[in-house]
């Protein structure tokens, strides 16, 4: 395990409190456990506030002994719940003892609405300071990576690249979807994946990634993905199926893991034999759309762009119905940032015209989905760079045949 | 797949229509995924609204056409969220259309505040409806399982134990907690583990539990749990680590999976060699804790009696510092319900009153943490029957012992 410098965790706060300033909020409440990774260095249960100015604090449940070793700010043991307020009367009294009501953003995307509430009622006090949402404010200050997030992002696509090698190196006839990922897990397993690659949206669950042949690969789901797969059944209805991959059809090989806390996030197809007429050259528009992809990452062009300039292209090859799934179940992105959750920002879709900057991570996934036969594709991520696209996926870029 | 039929689903919807009269609400608003399996056998993505008489609908964002193959409710497409008052309206009319303002619950415990704010804005419409927590309600119809239910618990420890077998018969010394645990979680993904142990609890993890060998087991954690593991690091902090297996320490294997979504959650301690005395010991406590346990396990008796009768045996055997974490990383629980996902009711705890009864399906882990040396007990899963337990872990009880 790679641990960074504490002034790493520093500067990132400094950056939320510069946010904090121009948002005119009074301080930022952190409770989700990857927050407080972000801010602190540390994810034992508690909470972190982190005011507009002046130092940070964890208030922390457990383990107070585990978050001092780990947290790069002053550790508080919080006892109670109930003594959360008092504290920070004590700790910030010119925020909440100065009969003044204060403005504190919080997470209100991922906290549950009844520990919202509750901490709601908290934080009200005496003086009726409030808790807004702060959502926007986390999820723009972690789109843009430092170098020591961008390495840890890179040892995830090494760990990636060495375990699909190894497992694609077994796939024959009659292998079944789930066997192939219980291989490449094993494979990302060994090499210090978490288990999960962690996600920001309610109800989405992603492990590993999936493995899709033919038209397991290509069944509607209820996965924000170009193809989520057929499943293990209605109680997990994405992802790996039990079916058999054969002869002659297209493999899609959607995978990532966890490293330190960052994921990778990468698409390759793979075939026994050789994939369709239609299908390979459905699988050669993937590849030119992301060769576009790459030429428009530069800094300054909205992302949004990278999406409409991938529809068009999508269009002119007559492949419009097939672009990133098929009929209602497509979806509306080309891409989405990754880093310590796999549906960061930005997005690669229509309504987000911010400019790509230096420093943000994307997972760039065109595919194409033909219903009955399967799904082709690629998925890369790269890091933007003042020069134009660094790509971090280690895998080569080729179709993976296996005679 | 075991797909059950529709009655498993209606008879859910129809228990819970009862406890909304109880309580006086209007109807139930679904927005978990795992609920909305648990009600009407699809885990697509949309809401599903139960009245508190008549029929349910699942409105489906996507996949319709899933959602129509697999729910035992009436499924209707929701365009958009905008949309979802006015088919409200339309489909419940005298609920919605009334002119009265209707109270709808929800599960506030786990829905994000930012979707619970639209949701409430949504359903407030112009007559005022209003969205209150019915977590409990939920988590209440959960905790008794129906006869198909036990049976996908017991799909899943007979695969928990397959895949122990396979494993342990691979432990030796220098093997790595993070090396054994990959061996048994593809034996167990092999068997249809679908990945991940669902939890309820905000900022929880659990894929398949750890494995923790001497005192890394023992380190403190934010796991709500008697052993939470040293972790991969400060970005993982609990379950495995790479600590190598030496001989003479516990193993502390605490493990489970996930089948059809159901999940099974069990303990059993292995060395290598044989358990240092105080530690054989203290094993031993918590063999006879979990007998005596089973001995109280029958309908009515309350729940945190159990807890309070095995505080009671650890302190007559001069353990009351080891048992369950140590110092102030104690927690304050002897067992847990399971079900579709792994901190269900009821909690073997004080505060918790209310009588077991039969359909109950309950995790008991009696340990005993000896910081710098490691952890050591056991966990069954039970049902509750109107005889007494039935004991639904099906891995031989016993010390695991590696020559």
């Amino acid at each position: 395990m790679q641990v960074p410098g504490k002034n790493e965790f520093l500067s990132r706060i400094d950056r939320l409190q510069q946010s904090l300033r121009t948002q005119g909020s009074d301080g930022f409440l952190v409770t989700q456990h990857i927050a407080l990774y972000y801010l602190t260095g540390s994810m034992q249960a508690g909470f972190a506030f982190v005011p507009t100015a002046g130092d940070a604090t964890f208030y922390v449940r457990r383990s107070v002994d585990r978050a001092q070793d780990e947290s790069a700010v002053r550790v508080e043991p919080l006892p109670t719940l109930r003594a959360f307020r008092p504290m920070l009367e004590r700790d910030y009294p010119q925020l909440f003892a100065s009969g003044r009501a204060a403005t504190i953003a919080t997470e209100m995307d991922v906290l549950p609405a009844q520990t919202y509430a509750k901490l709601a009622q908290l934080i009200a006090g005496g003086d009726g300071s409030v808790l807004t949402d702060g959502s926007a404010m986390i999820r723009r200050l972690r789109m843009i990576k430092s170098p020591y997030e961008i390495g840890r992002i890179e040892a995830a696509a090494a760990a990636t690249a060495e375990a699909l090698e190894e497992a694609t190196a077994e796939l024959k006839e009659g292998m079944s979807e789930l066997a192939l990922m219980a291989r490449i897990e094993y494979g990302l397993r060994m090499r210090g994946h978490i288990g999960l690659m962690r996600t920001r949206s309610y109800n989405m669950e992603i492990m590993t990634g999936m493995v899709g042949a033919g038209e397991a690969a290509a069944e509607p789901s209820a996965f924000d993905g170009p193809a989520g797969g057929r499943g293990l059944g209605p109680a997990a209805p994405q992802s790996v199926s039990r079916r058999l991959i054969s002869r002659g059809e297209p493999i899609l090989i959607d995978i990532g893991c966890c490293i330190d806390g960052y994921v990778i996030d990468q698409t390759r197809t793979a075939v026994i034999g050789s994939l369709p007429d239609g299908l390979a050259a459905a699988y050669e528009q993937s590849v030119a759309i992301i060769r576009e992809a790459e030429r428009l990452m530069m800094p300054g062009t909205p992302s949004e762009l990278l999406y409409a300039a991938a529809i068009e292209q999508a269009a002119k090859a007559g492949l419009s119905a097939n672009f990133m799934g098929h009929g209602m179940n497509q979806v509306k992105f080309l891409g989405h940032g990754i880093g310590l959750e796999v549906d960061e920002w930005p997005v690669l879709a229509r309504g987000f015209a911010d400019p790509l900057e230096p420093g943000m991570t994307i997972a760039v996934e065109p595919k194409f989905t033909f219903p009955g036969r399967g799904v082709v594709g690629i998925e890369n991520s790269y890091v933007v760079t003042d020069r134009g696209p660094r790509q971090l996926t280690k895998s080569p870029e080729k179709l993976i045949v296996v005679p």
